[in-house]
């Protein structure tokens, strides 16, 4: 590289750092739900990256919170156990020793970031909702079938996550709730980060999933939707525009907004750095639905 | 009941509730930490009676600490994944999957001792030696053979511990460590349990066990030792009176108070309320093993 | 005695430390007010035990906070200085110089209590209403007699109180008040326990007296009422049911739970460890009256 | 009074305001154990107005200390009883009667202090060395007679001070120890007032004295030594100059200084205003005995 | 001075000392806004003896914090820069010029008094209404012609005053406020003082000036008003008795009780220790307007 | 910009935001002391930018403390007032006129920081070597001349600095110290940087100046040394291999190393963003002296 080419870079450098500055300084202190799950914990380096800019936000002052899901994985090894996974209308059905499975899963996830966010220098501490009482759930009744220990969020102790955020320390949540029988229930990860979110009045969730955003048109790529206020999400669903896997996440995403959660982010978690680059750059790189319109 | 037996027996409640209280004086506001698993962790109902013991240790006053172990069921399921558990000199040959399976199951008795604290009243958090990296280990190193993710634990970082306990949270700690690799590494319960309450400066350090305690003639079970101090300790040893699963047990003992743990009880985790009668009676019903000779 | 024996008395042991659990869950960090005096008061020996349980409610993480009467010695201390007590509707005419004497007697008792509780091994400290201006009186007025240095509580600064408990120190109050004139007045220890438990919110009031509870028909003792609610012993009262030395007490307690107090005792302050077994035994020893319907 | 009288006595109460500044400002928040009794505390006037002077004192940052003696009364009130005090080289021999009296007699002189304080609207609290087991005595043996509860002091635990003094009270304290068999022991108030101040390294000890100070030549009054060093008051005392009651109140001073006050005043307790004087004029009123020359 | 000289010095003394006794408990901790500037600022002596009556306050207790002027000295430094002062009904005229000298001028000051207290033993800091955003204004409109950098009080934030008085440091503030240009603008220091005083719920705001009060009949010093409330001051406007110099300071007077502070006073700055003699002497020597009659 | 040209850009702004990341986390919480003034402080644009830069600083979790320089500026001022500046040896002699004068340039730029900073969106405190005695300073003795008014730092006095940054304001410091004489004094604003840095035990100690770093050859831009450790900084000394200017600044940087700044960065001031630049990039845009070698 020549002198001139340095000086260029060193301004570009530059230039992004005092990109970041206003976002940096707006969300300091925030409490930031990450629900990272599913087909985006693609593989172990994907998520590495992902843990380190966790780690990031933690270190310039934000206050994280990650919401695991546990994925294909808890089927395979309930068939190592020698059972057939039986699912109703998309939900598994959970047995006991299923319920038993998907726990010991669900903690092998877990503790694969608890230990991806010690290699990126931040302490963190696996939880799921039993510990401490933290989150209390009803069975989920379905008409016509019993899901077994499936089980909706009643509601969120936040003393333990303050508590440890207090600490400096990072909560890592599996989830998993205490029914009022003191048995482990299973609830759906996006539902958790959402109630976890709320209970905290976080200033964030991000949803970390395999798909780019909310698109005008879902075919053209360039018609991706930076910034929706509450009234526009709610604009997309009536008119159909919304679709597929889309739909059941857009409306997460209203209901955190209308129970306390400043912003949404629906960002695609195999892009790199996705966190910091929707977090801490003007454009974004997925659709975040506000409060309230910004600025 | 008649009047006069209705004075006697509250006489007697009294008399109990009275012998109890030097006890409580003593230990209010101590570190108590308790090694349950093995073969003492018989049953659920078992199970349930210790861990509502455990509970009014904290209700009154002492701050417990519960370290498990995982027992034979580590064993079932690496079969199940389709691996032969392999052991060498009786330390469990340990590679990736098998580590992978001890971490899930451990994790299992973990959450449902914490499940078990909650039905008891108190708020109990699981964690692993990784969380906030509580526990880091060395790799156990053994001639001739690579015993894979075998650990001895190098340090225990109590801020966590500390933390939840000043918010009134009792831990439950798995045996596993974190290495300089970050990986997940299987310790040894006993062990755990000794660094944990060395770290922490404990009061008390207590192995439930499936033994009685120690005797001076094991055929004799009159013979058995309520207290004995260090210098006891050690002679019991070098005379070969203490043999079987009991010596490394009494070593164990002698390790911890070398450490700065003030007194180390092996007690019968089988007898109903072992601990609330060996803390909280005059005669107790296992072996102490004191720093300094009683009063 | 042989080891079935031994066995059957740890089995027992156990049932009494356990079956006090869910009483010491309930009321730890509570205010108990205790007031004890009179007759109750009856030698050193019993006033020893007394002070052990009370010690033991404090260190099982309770608050206590004890009230105590002068009974008799104080015109005994009268007589000596050359007047002749005199009373008047059951109050005592208090001109100065009985004031003085009073004040002398009820120190002298408070200072022994005060040591009593040093010898339990907690520390206490002796209070009069006038310390810290802790209760302002007005004087009584009794239609056609003036009672001289005879107050009724008009408020209760618990700030030292609080801050005293704060640092682990039981307080022991006199029943004497501050006048407006700067001046002690004598007030009614049962008055002065219930205004202080009032001030406190205080979880419980005990009266230990030298009466066995409220019974259904007084002459059959098998007809003791153990609890009752704000609403029955309203009943009590105008039913006629209780009489004599009970009807003012059982005002009293009413008025304590009116205004804030949850639970007030009357007990037999002669029955051994009385305040352990009403506190921590399912059936109690005396008579409670509850703001609610316990469970 | 003219304009001109106006303007001069307007500026002579301005210099003396100035005057008192350095000192208020030296002074701030120190500790100033004053001890006020015996022949000083001549009658109510008298008190009141000393009390108001140490209300100055706290009411202007610095944290004034109450040691009481009892005088004459005890005499009084132990003839009363029915006895004749009695007395072996000065010491009141002491038995358990004449000990109750004493404790009554002091708590109603103490109580006495803790009102005045009420009226000169700053909160006091009362206390004997028996309050949280302040002081702990030995009983005093004297060769060819047993003085009865007659104590020396043994230690001073302050925190029960400190946390008064800290929640802005002012402690009141009798000249009574807990002696090891948990018995109430007579003590020299102005040993104590000299122990007390030690184990609170106080900045000032003050003897409320019914004398006026030390003089180069008793007879004349002219001679008044207003400050001297730890060095000149042993050689006065080694020279022989200093004699009569004076002589144990100057050893008291020395050795108050040798444990760690730093300064230590004897005033005339019968001039008005004496520690105001004292403390906030150049010139002061009494005799100082500094730990190092001042300035 | 002979001994009765000596004595009744001593008398007058002690009743100045406890004259102030009642004030000095009212005021402790207490904000004391001083305004002190302008043709009071006499000379550097008499400034000196301002600055140590200011230390004394705090000493004793009280919060004081001083909004100094910058008078004629601006204008000087205008001169020498090259201009000539321009005036506009009373108001002077502010281009960039002039407010960078009156930014240096009133920072001259500042540091004079800055240096004072340090003289006096006490730490100030000395502020303008930029540091830290304190004091935000908006531009003063008059008709017809362009004020330039002068101001008027938007808001005062507190939040740097209290942190500092907290840490016992007093603020010495310049009149300079920050406009939503983020340029210093010019404000009367009168309406800083007040509006600071406001915003602190201040006891006491003090106007050093060089008049000696109000008076029924400013010819007859004797007619001076010591004290009045609100509605006295009020009517007084009404009536037309105020004029001169008095008029707007005594509707700042009125204003500054209206918005919280509890007592306004206006002294003359050139009376030696009026501060002293005002606030803690009975007659005081100035005008004091009250929220509410006294006592 | 095309889709691909996106995905480039994004992935270049990821890589300059997750390099700064070790940075960040290793200067979290830490002291800076920014040095800013002479010739670096070129035009109001570049000062912005700088001061937009520590705000960057602040808002991610570091500790920044400004202390500036007059510069040219004073002379201009003191011919504007009459007189002609004077130097000997380097050194301004500063009689009072000057030292006035020199007060309140540096105040002028000081507030001029000041407002930067809250425009930037952090609140600063202009602070000078007087506010709460922070700095006091000797004269400085030259043979043969009297300097007047030129200090030299004799402490510095950490409390206030403490106290403010604690609560989250940015000081601004002028170099004025306070002389025993309490008069100000005229102080080498490298020498009050590096003084305050030292008392503060800062990480970091910058001096923005106008040169572009060490160089092995000042003619080859090429041979910029981006870090050297203390050895080496006194090796190039002693050979001679620095000269001009750089010399008594890189003497200056070894005696702030010696007293305990962790490293020193000489920067060149007129490069856009060199603090950030510096301090997260790996290569830097200085040269960082350290007390040990990095890594």
């Amino acid at each position: 590289m020549n002198q001139a080419e340095q000086i260029e870079q060193s301004k570009q450098k530059a230039e992004v750092l005092t990109e970041a500055l206003p976002y940096i300084r707006r969300f300091n202190n925030c409490y930031v739900v990450v629900k990272y799950g599913g087909s985006a914990m693609k593989d172990k380096e994907l998520q590495k990256s992902v843990i380190r800019d966790v780690a990031l936000l933690k270190l310039i002052g934000m206050k994280p919170i990650i919401v695991h899901g546990g994925g294909k994985e808890i089927s395979k090894w309930v068939r190592m156990s020698g059972k057939e996974p039986e699912f109703y209308h998309g939900l598994r059905v959970t047995d006991k020793d299923t319920m038993e499975v998907a726990e010991m899963v669900l903690f092998k996830v877990n503790q694969e970031l608890v230990a991806m966010m010690a290699e990126a220098g931040v302490k963190a501490v696996g939880l799921s909702g039993k510990d401490a009482e933290m989150i209390h759930v009803t069975k989920k009744e379905m008409p016509g079938k019993d899901l077994g220990y499936v089980g909706e969020v009643k509601s969120v102790d936040t003393e333990l996550l303050e508590a440890l955020i207090e600490d400096d320390f990072v909560p890592v949540i599996s989830p998993i709730g205490l029914g009022d029988d003191f048995e482990p229930y299973n609830i759906n990860a996006d539902d958790t980060a959402c109630a976890v979110a709320s209970a905290l009045n976080a200033e964030k969730l991000v949803f970390l999933t395999d798909i780019e955003g909310v698109f005008v048109d879902p075919e053209d790529k360039s018609t991706l939707i930076s910034e929706m206020d509450l009234a526009q999400a709610r604009e997309f669903i009536e008119k159909g525009v919304v679709g597929g896997g889309m739909l059941p996440k857009l409306q997460n995403c209203i209901e955190a907004i209308e129970k306390g959660v400043a912003r949404v982010h629906v960002l695609d978690g195999r892009v790199p750095h996705c966190l910091l680059l929707e977090f801490f750059t003007e454009k974004g790189v997925g659709t975040a639905i506000l409060k309230e319109p910004l600025f």
